[in-house]
């Protein structure tokens, strides 16, 4: 089990003051990596503050622990050693006030000027189903009597996505066209979607990778990943319902999935571990292959997501919802010892995702679907957005942003940075 | 549309004797691309004959059309007109008796002794469920009543796949462990795989891309492939039945998915381009994105693929059963219209799987769940492979080839090459 060290210190700050200021989601305890472009070329990126550091430059001066920074790629992080060992030495770096990095002015850029990436180059994008509440909610519209099916509190569910369409946030989303069909047409039609949905998740970036037919214990699962991100699987519902039946969710979600652009470390997200919330005493104890006493203390995260929808007409953004990856079902340690059970190979920079992240209270609904439902029976009742805006799903011109933090006495704050999307 | 040329010549041969034999999958008509290992690398190869052709070797000595078999790789063949002009080349080049091909002896290995690759690095793999025999046939196992889902003679039914675990030919397959629940039982156990099944299917292997947000139109639909393969869909049919609801399968396709090596290039196939035979009158038309003249013409493709089987106790592998892809109810070039109809980004080497081939008659279904069926309420009867073998499921030991050729009057036949996979 991973430890907390010095870069939990509360009190520690930088040079950098836009680090130390309260809220600031980037402090020196975060130490996010991502990548950006710059002269077309991908480099390897820290935030840290409101500015990125390019790691790729720094790795040309300086003999850095972690591969491959300097050709733009961050596949080095996957070691758990050297990736702790660059934090330690960021970390030391950006307080120390006769570091080299701060009087390098060529190798800072505002956040707010990088054209970020996507982190890794996606081999294979999964999504799963792990928050119960959604599922629960969601089943209910379609089977009242048996929301949730028979295998949900055994099996992981999950399904495979599609990687091509993975982009990073900030990138538009154009409306979608697909197969419509009410249930008093004779025929479908074709045409752009009407139901179109966001999809609050938090995705998990893989490290390590397993071979072909061995699986990944979960005892060891730990050492499998790297870290969080937020990420918004939009979701076509009216296509979704017609083609879904009887192999899953296809073009509904295949056309983009919006990704946050840093990588949250495991490491900085440690003192945010806590236990699932959502298994009860009366739930089946998982199958022994997805049982270990760390994963049920701390296979949990404790992190408040947000989602905001901004319409053409509004200003300011309007807060829809917030939930927590706490009320999971599953661990993400689980869904990705699951996914490998089979002997299925994972490689580094694969992402795994949560499925919707909702909760039990009103108002923690990870998705518009949800958001509305009153109840079986019911009429669904509009999103109010404040200012005469209203959504029953997303209209053109209207911008989902996902934002994420976390908070917890004794320790820094940290924000998992934005992951935004503007439809049309 | 492409027209037929010199390479469809049935008369023309080589002074490579092997490609001249009867009934070698590899005449000069054909001319296949692959990849293969050679001293630790990946290497551009040409199947001829029963010779490998190191197609890397030949780049380094003279300009060759195609950009990057040099460097071991197929994405130059993507663009048609220089794979077409590469083909003409090579054609040529195997005829006439003074070429340079002849005399370079370290340019030429045995196919037995290459190791083969995977010919592109998978991007997305996608697997359709376009026989409609096959759906038919399992949806009467599931909904006697109802066997074809509402939506199939509209949609092309698919589901993302696994590109992790594509793997060439020849490749061990693990028996798969996951959860397994029959009906009886309280809670699933976790365990090996009991109903391992092998699926026959045609894959298409694609060339030009998309960008995100833009479909490919049915007309043009030709210009974004590249050609075909022969893929093994292994399937954990027992794993598939507790996980598959409602997001449809997952780990029992993810452990393995088997592919033959040798890209069947859609130029040597032109011979063999048919109407598909399936959809008839009473059907409905296609809605109007997935309807083009050329391809109701020419969509479909006459070849013969067989299933043979090989147990650890049998010295000759068992034909099990033989289907058409012409039997097919929608067109390859359907599945990748309707596929990029969302928007969704397909990129060269992404892999496209046409589902279950099998055919209306018995001893055409492409699993052993179909083969093994008798009708509803009837008994499963096992698969007689002589010698006292049969199956009823894949044992260890087992070894599963599906083999596939093309023959028409007037041209010269070609053959898909093997696909084989041995359980344990």
């Amino acid at each position: 089990m991973l430890t907390l060290d010095a870069t939990h210190e509360e009190k520690a700050s930088s040079w950098l003051e836009s680090a130390n200021v309260t809220d600031c989601p980037f402090p020196i305890q975060n130490l996010a990596f991502g990548r950006f472009r710059r002269q077309g070329k991908p480099r390897a990126a820290l935030a840290i503050g409101d500015q990125v550091l390019d790691l790729s430059a720094v790795a040309e001066m300086v003999d850095l622990p972690v591969e491959g920074l300097k050709q733009g790629h961050l596949l080095g992080l996957s070691s758990g050693p050297k990736r702790r060992e660059l934090r330690h030495w960021l970390f030391r770096q950006l307080q120390d006030e006769e570091s080299p990095l701060r009087a390098q002015s060529q190798w800072w850029i505002p956040q707010s000027e990088a054209d970020m990436l996507v982190p890794f180059e996606v081999g294979d994008y999964t999504d799963f189903y792990a928050s119960i509440h959604h599922a629960t909610r969601v089943g209910s519209m379609f089977r009242p009597d048996n929301p949730l099916l028979p295998n949900y509190k055994w099996v992981p569910i999950g399904y495979h996505g599609r990687a091509s369409s993975v982009v990073p946030s900030g990138t538009s989303v154009a409306r979608p066209s697909g197969q419509l069909k009410s249930d008093e047409a004779e025929a479908p039609v074709f045409g752009p979607c009407k139901m179109l949905d966001y999809e609050l998740e938090l995705g998990l970036w893989i490290g390590p990778g397993n071979d072909l037919g061995q699986p990944i214990p979960i005892a060891e699962v730990r050492d499998h990943w790297i870290g969080v991100c937020l990420l918004n699987d939009w979701s076509a519902r009216d296509i979704q319902r017609w083609e879904y039946q009887p192999l899953g969710p296809f073009l509904a979600k295949s056309f983009a999935t919006s990704v946050s652009p840093w990588v949250i470390t495991q490491e900085a997200l440690l003192p945010f571990a806590c236990p699932i919330a959502s298994r009860s005493a009366e739930d089946p104890q998982p199958l022994e292959y997805l049982r270990d006493d760390q994963d049920q203390q701390f296979g949990g995260l404790d992190l408040q997501l947000e989602v905001w929808l901004r319409t053409s007409a509004m200003q300011q953004a309007h807060k829809v919802s917030s939930a927590n990856p706490r009320d999971l079902y599953w661990s993400l340690g689980q869904m990705l010892t699951h996914h490998a059970s089979n002997g299925c190979p994972m490689r580094t920079g694969d992402l795994i995702a949560s499925g919707t992240v909702s909760g039990p209270e009103p108002g923690s609904a990870g998705c518009l679907l949800e958001q509305t439902w009153q109840g079986a029976g019911k009429a669904r009742k509009p999103v109010q957005l404040g200012a005469g805006q209203e959504r029953m799903f997303l209209q053109d011109g209207d911008e989902v942003i996902l934002q994420g933090k976390a908070q917890r006495d004794g320790f820094r704050s940290l924000g998992l940075g934005s992951c935004s999307g503007r439809i049309g």
